[in-house]
């Protein structure tokens, strides 16, 4: 009599290919995210072959959406703008959860210890807290009423050590840490007439000293987390539109700051200019002349370089300032729509997304070449895993 | 006819058992590498559940054993004692490949680009270089010849911007730069007379400055390396054992010293204080009394706490200095043997071997409570993945 081997079972198979094909076994550490802005999607990237992995669509409005990870590296979390929140399995290659927690959204944060996930909200104004494994809420915290049922819309909302969460109120002129070292007991502190507007925060990579720009008027509210009994207080006069000297086409971001030794590299706002801040004490040193109204200046992780885009009509451009020389060293043009850029954690590699050639461009930090292009959808932000890893980003 | 359901054939049992129970599909983020000196093995951790995951033997002589990762977080590279440069892939629990590339080594570094590692190396005297997927030797760089057929051990070898290694040579008293912008065709750039017996290096995170401790006489030896043309100067004069009023049980390791905004901690030698120092002009600026002498200073990543270990006999405690007030707020006694501290990278938790008593401690660093513990066989070095992401460790 004959013996054959049994076939392979249909479910076995099954499990098969779910273990080796569709969840990959790889490291974490080298992925990351570029969020598909127009259509929805995101691909997911690595950056020691510089490659994309594949595709998830159905993620809603991603407009300015945003991505901070799991402290594994394998759970992306994005902040969509209809109010979404979406997890995704960077290894399972798929979307493990999506809820809709308001109706109008603009980014959000991890905790530091990553099981909590917060959420900044225009519509109901606030912010809402979620349990990063299961996307159940811990927390909703409303902002300040405004009148006529109102909110304030949440803005710049940072982690910051200790399970804080920080951010800013702009209908109502506020900063507030919300503190959830005990988990279902947060303590909030309420910080009143920092100003006029803010419009964006940030908070330094050291996560001390938390920032907020003001649309209202000029100057920056500033609050030492090592110190908040002291107050917020007021740095940087000048900083702001109401001059008016040059029209604004977009205010510039505020997480991008370079920060560098004991300066900080930071975009003006209307003009061509990257103003030099010291730290010690938040007074202006000094001017890099730029190619157009920045929007965001960031620094290679070494400090030695300040990489800079341009807001419209001038946005083709991506300028390379050397920082001991204080003098733009190159002029790259990637093409119209430069959205983003995204350095590699030990900044050997830089990512930019070029949206109206539908694609990112990868380029070595030291030689300025240009290493490889990744085609996606109109790209806007990039997010690497390595965010994991650091403060309020 | 009854059909039964076909047994699941061995071939795939055995495919399934490998794919899903020792190549684990998981995040690689959060772990991490315990050296268990004695023993010659390794466990692996994660900082998570805080749980160890595995132990790996066989790894041969682990004292001043070190590790760096590839950037994926996937590879562990396992310097050792006895030569030994061990390939670890954390996944799928196994030793990937181990060679002996020397008779007598200490410690290593991996490019900015993690394709390639280097060993610094006692015997024979010099670097050696390693392709990071294969371990095939790239570049042997011997060191200065010191007479009867010997050349200098090399010492401090740490990774830097631009594919750059840099090292110091203990017995001709020099520090290299080996710059491998051009992988096969490394270029080095020597310095001498920079001072007697460099015993151990740094690099300052933003990987701008290197340090050489000597051993042969006071102060220490600094290196630019935005501007290397400016050449080796002589920094705290003061800094070593020239006045000999102590006995010095252990040299301070410089891996560890804390940089603080502007200021670095660094523990003193044979006495009992940790000096505090002005990046900017390299001087002194004050001093923090503390238990013992000093082996490791190092930074919580926000730079609002400094912990300190110290030498034996006093090796049992663990200080804590307050930053801003420069003073110890909490003394800790985990037991004998304290002999490594790593920090998780966003600074919630610090891990400490405690040699004698066999185990790893977990603390967090808001409360300064102790949240767990994992045994392991004489504890010395903590290496989470996160160094992946880092310059210079």
């Amino acid at each position: 009599m004959k013996t054959s081997r049994p076939p392979i079972p249909m479910y076995l198979l099954f499990v098969l290919m779910s273990l080796a094909g569709c969840a990959e076994i790889r490291g974490t550490g080298d992925m990351g995210i570029i969020i598909e802005r127009a259509k929805g999607s995101i691909q997911v990237i690595e950056t020691t072959g510089r490659t994309d992995l594949y595709r998830l669509e159905g993620l809603g409005d991603l407009s300015h959406a945003s991505v901070v990870y799991s402290r594994d590296g394998r759970y992306g979390y994005i902040f969509g703008r209809d109010g979404g929140l979406s997890k995704i399995d960077l290894l399972s290659r798929r979307l493990v959860k999506r809820i809709i927690q308001a109706g109008n959204s603009i980014g959000g944060a991890i905790s530091q210890d990553g099981t909590m996930v917060a959420v900044s909200n225009y519509q109901p104004g606030g912010i809402r807290v979620f349990d990063a494994e299961t996307l159940d809420m811990i927390a909703d915290i409303p902002a300040t009423g405004v009148g006529e049922g109102k909110r304030s819309k949440v803005v710049g909302l940072v982690d910051a050590p200790g399970q804080r969460f920080v951010f800013s109120l702009y209908d109502s002129g506020e900063i507030w840490i919300a503190d959830f070292a005990r988990r279902n007991n947060p303590l909030i502190t309420k910080f009143k007439d920092i100003g006029l507007l803010p419009y964006d925060g940030l908070v330094t990579p050291d996560g001390r000293y938390y920032l907020a720009g003001l649309f209202g008027e000029d100057g920056l509210a500033l609050l030492d987390l090592w110190a908040p009994e002291k107050g917020v207080r007021r740095i940087l006069d000048g900083y702001g539109r109401g001059e008016k000297k040059l029209p604004v086409y977009k205010m510039p971001h505020l997480e991008g700051w370079a920060s560098v030794g004991g300066e900080l590299f930071l975009p003006a706002v209307g003009r061509h200019e990257i103003l030099i801040v010291e730290r010690d004490t938040w007074r202006e040193v000094g001017r890099v002349p730029v190619h157009g109204q920045p929007v965001f200046a960031v620094a290679r992780p070494d400090g030695r370089q300040v990489w800079v885009n341009f807001a419209h009509p001038r946005n083709d451009v991506v300028q390379v300032i050397d920082v001991p020389t204080r003098r733009v060293i190159k002029t790259l043009t990637p093409g119209k729509g430069v959205l983003h850029m995204e350095f590699t954690p030990r900044g050997e590699q830089v990512w930019l997304s070029v949206r109206d050639r539908d694609r990112v461009e990868i380029y070595n930090t030291h030689t300025l070449e240009r290493l490889g292009m990744i085609d996606a959808d109109k790209p806007s932000g990039i997010f690497l895993t390595a965010r994991a890893n650091r403060t309020g980003l």
